[in-house]
């Protein structure tokens, strides 16, 4: 084989490891403020690329990402690796069960939302080339057809997210969200392989669009109907006979790679074959959760975040942004999904403000309208103020959608006991080792930090705690009262090497305890959720007592439930 | 940046899906026939290389793995990725804290086991070195060193895997085995570092192999005291400020990435910085075991594969192989490992059989020994004969210690619930609903197919049910008893939707019954234990419940518990 020399390897490894440490610092600091950490990622890779960095120091952007040689090769290999296994979890996360099955709302969501965007960027796109940014000399009809894909898809991870953080996932407007989303998710991805199969003159088959239009719908159809089917056939016949889950992983990343190399063959990009992969692969009931978890945790920390950094390696996002275009893109976009995904939605029969409401989730964009701009660019059919118009139009979309609808809807987001416990009310070593001695010293020193009778505290919860024992498996224990006057909920951790009886149905004494005393009933209910998700693991009661500091305190708190 | 041509894309996403695909498959055979899957994935590697692909049809070969241009290039920098990702899991089971507290046997074992076949390996290559395999030109030093430590080394994974597969890993034994093998490879990576200091003008620093030492010992130094202090510190911070297990995980890789390029800058191989760095990361206490095993089976079943099957792709394995210059190699291998290793154990206290059993499980070579060889290979050290023969040592070393020390010692394998169990004795759906008919359901056809008496069997486990009840959590119930006159155990899995009272503490019926016939106490003990692990995870349990055929229920119970 042909090999990099050692220092084409260490320029390989520079450039990854800057790209993904900053992409997931960026990613995590931005996440502290409520966005979506893929705006952070593409922030962190503005600040690598020719914007910033290669502005004030180009020799060390041209090094760490040159434009031509092996480096670049190699680095556009990986990059390429990376989104095709993103398109695999996102796949994965589709639920076509769910999408069959859907009710007369999200049907009417799903088309209105897709079909509304779509003619209103084709027709757009028709009358007013230049001003929406067609290159000189792009296909005036292709144009057209990928203005009006780019604005009609919505981005299924960031509106999953956005309805999770609203607490709005489980509501009917949640569903009918979700399932007409998965909806646009993959009929848009099909349009999309469609689109590039007319854009790009296929190098591989030699054969014309219709070929590529065939090969297109054939491969989704086959592989969402019998591959689907075969695929819940096979997983429980590997599961059986391999390590698991290495044979399941090793099966679900080869067929994927075949896949995408299949979806390469046929004339488009390698993303749409391991997006249609991950739907079928994800259907089958058979595929373990662990399983999906490993891919989903290593691929959304560690490859997509190497994806979405590089976008902002591909050109000056300052020198070539344009108010005016990028504006109207926006428009355009925010108009054709709000307007046809609301109006689906009041013809489904929802109110008004709900309906609104849909609109405004279903118009956060993502991911694909970045791919499909990346790949637009390189065909030569958008110059690349577009391609900044489209990546700025799919970030801002992404933001306003959750603080619009809480507006519309006023939701807050749920209170967890990591975010109210505070370092004051951390007992390390508690002195007392009866369960009045414990809660008496816990009470009192929250009570004192808001200025509340220590006594009355105590008062509510030894009279909460004659209802029942408090006392849960594990050795934790979680009294809790209602305390009016509280202005915000308070939680007091504390520690005990000597276990103090809880009455806990199995006996052992609590050497946890978790004091949790609200002003209202809502985040009592929010709290004592929390608790019980956080100690129905023994690991996470390990860590937890395990904690010495504060700090390690909080991160033995930070585990989700999967 | 300079872009990969659809056709590049798609030959590279091909060429992976082959490796992938094909070193899995033949990984998971040769681990049906009790071999480790390493072998089975190095011998995909060679069916697809220049040895039998390549030979019967090259050109298919030489479109799939092409030796030069841009997919060769890309195919490279992702190997390169891969077994960078490979070392890091490696790094991260050594644990350092073992290696440092270890007895007076451990530290015998590991100075003999690393000194006597280090020794004999320099002395028989500075003596004999054409027979020995140098390639002409060769620098004589530097090839007897690399000889010493190619034979020095033993594979920690393997090691690791063998003693768990014999049930040894915690005799003393075992322990002694582990933290030797910890700190053998520990030494030999560093040895290693040097040696490939010494083989390569350093490219990157342009200083000499003086300056190559002291960064490679000064890494090594620095990173397992301060770096490795550093990162338990940072690490409960990112998981109180993170999302969980986001963070950790970008945290850890990016940083494996940036120690990656820093040992291809100091003039060795990138793998050494990913090893370092694993040690220090999978040293401290708060990387949790959900983190690591994301980590682990991702990289284990993905990523290794594709390196272990690239190596079958680096020369041709039939008209390379050298007869005698491979029994060599290996001859030496075996005599200074085990003659070394087992007089370390002697000398350490230990008797004649366990020392030799110590030293035959030192003796399994792995993945060092084949990168080392790559690396020899490429700088003109070594010719491809002995690149061959490394490969094959490596390999022969691995397949038979097990055998060897089952031979020496005579250990079995524990026996399994889904190893036991059968066609037959599946019940989809019992008939009864009593707690006697559904025992006495089982018993009868348990005991008819071995020829036993129906009566006897439920006689013997009804009178083990009257001691204690075998109602489990979860409405699972695992009634058993001791058969005289039974050839084999027998387990018997039933499910029933009416629920039996099996007596649980949580007073919940059983829906799940599995009975166990043994002839002997101890497969009862091990099929109990197996048990217990399986059904203490309600996943497992609602699995098995939700099989409906047989490979189903197999899929069910082949779930490691973690």
């Amino acid at each position: 084989m042909n090999h990099l020399s050692p220092h084409d390897v260490m320029a390989v490894f520079l450039a990854l490891a800057a790209l993904l440490a900053s992409a997931k610092f960026a990613g995590e600091l931005v996440k502290k403020l409520n966005q979506p950490s893929v705006l952070g990622e593409i922030i962190a890779g503005i600040l690598l690329g020719p914007t910033v960095l290669g502005h004030y120091r180009p020799e060390i952007q041209g090094f760490l990402f040159p434009q031509s040689g092996p480096v670049a090769l190699v680095l556009d290999g990986i990059i390429s690796i990376s989104v095709v296994f993103f398109l695999l979890t996102a796949g994965i996360e589709i639920d076509l069960a769910s999408i069959f099955r859907q009710g007369k709302a999200a049907l009417l969501v799903s088309v209105f939302g897709m079909v509304i965007p779509f003619a209103l960027g084709l027709l757009s796109a028709a009358a007013f080339p230049n001003l929406l940014g067609a290159d000189n000399g792009a296909d005036r009809l292709v144009f057209a057809l990928f203005i009006g894909t780019a604005l009609s898809i919505s981005a299924l991870p960031v509106v999953a997210r956005i309805l999770m953080d609203l607490g709005l996932h489980r509501t009917e407007m949640g569903t009918v969200v979700m399932s007409s989303a998965m909806f646009d998710d993959l009929a848009g991805w099909i349009l999309f392989g469609l689109v590039l199969g007319i854009m790009n003159p296929n190098a591989n088959t030699g054969h014309g669009v219709r070929h590529t239009v065939v090969l297109v719908l054939g491969f989704a159809t086959l592989m969402l109907t019998v591959g689907r089917w075969l695929i819940h056939k096979i997983l429980p016949f590997i599961q059986a006979h391999t390590t698991w889950p290495g044979g399941v992983l090793g099966f679900i990343f080869a067929l994927t790679l075949a896949s995408a190399a299949f979806a390469e063959y046929a004339g488009i990009h390698a993303v749409f074959g391991a997006f249609i992969t991950g739907a079928a692969v994800g259907e089958s009931a058979h595929l373990r959760k662990r399983t999906s978890e490993h891919i989903h945790q290593i691929v959304t920390n560690v490859f997509a975040p190497l994806f979405f950094a590089s976008i902002g390696l591909h050109t000056n996002f300052i020198t070539n942004f344009e108010p005016r275009l990028t504006a109207v893109i926006l428009a355009i976009a925010c108009v054709g999904k709000v307007l046809g995904a609301g109006w689906g939605a009041r013809l489904g029969g929802m109110e008004t403000r709900t309906a609104v409401g849909v609109g405004l989730a279903m118009n956060a964009r993502g991911a694909m309208e970045m791919i499909l701009g990346i790949l637009a660019l390189q065909a030569g059919l958008i110059h690349e103020p577009m391609f900044v118009a489209l990546v700025i139009m799919a970030l801002v979309t992404s933001l306003i959608s959750a603080p619009a609808i809480r507006l519309l809807i006023r939701r807050k987001k749920s209170t967890s006991l990591k975010e109210v416990v505070t370092s004051p009310l951390f007992f390390n070593n508690l002195v007392s080792d009866t369960k009045n001695g414990v809660l008496q010293e816990m009470c009192a020193k929250a009570a004192s930090l808001v200025g509340n009778a220590p006594e009355r505290c105590f008062r509510l919860v030894t009279e909460r705690e004659r209802v029942s024992n408090s006392g849960w498996r594990f050795g934790v224990a979680v009294p809790y009262a209602r305390v009016d006057g509280l202005l915000r909920p308070l939680v007091a951790i504390g520690k005990t090497n000597k276990g103090v009886d809880f009455g806990s149905r199995d006996g052992r004494p609590a050497r946890l305890i978790v004091l949790i005393l609200t002003p209202d009933v809502e985040s009592q209910q929010e709290l004592l959720a929390d608790a019980g998700q956080l100690f129905s693991q023994k690991e996470t009661v390990d860590r937890t007592l395990a904690a010495n500091t504060f700090v390690e305190l909080i991160a033995a708190l930070n585990a989700p439930v999967k």
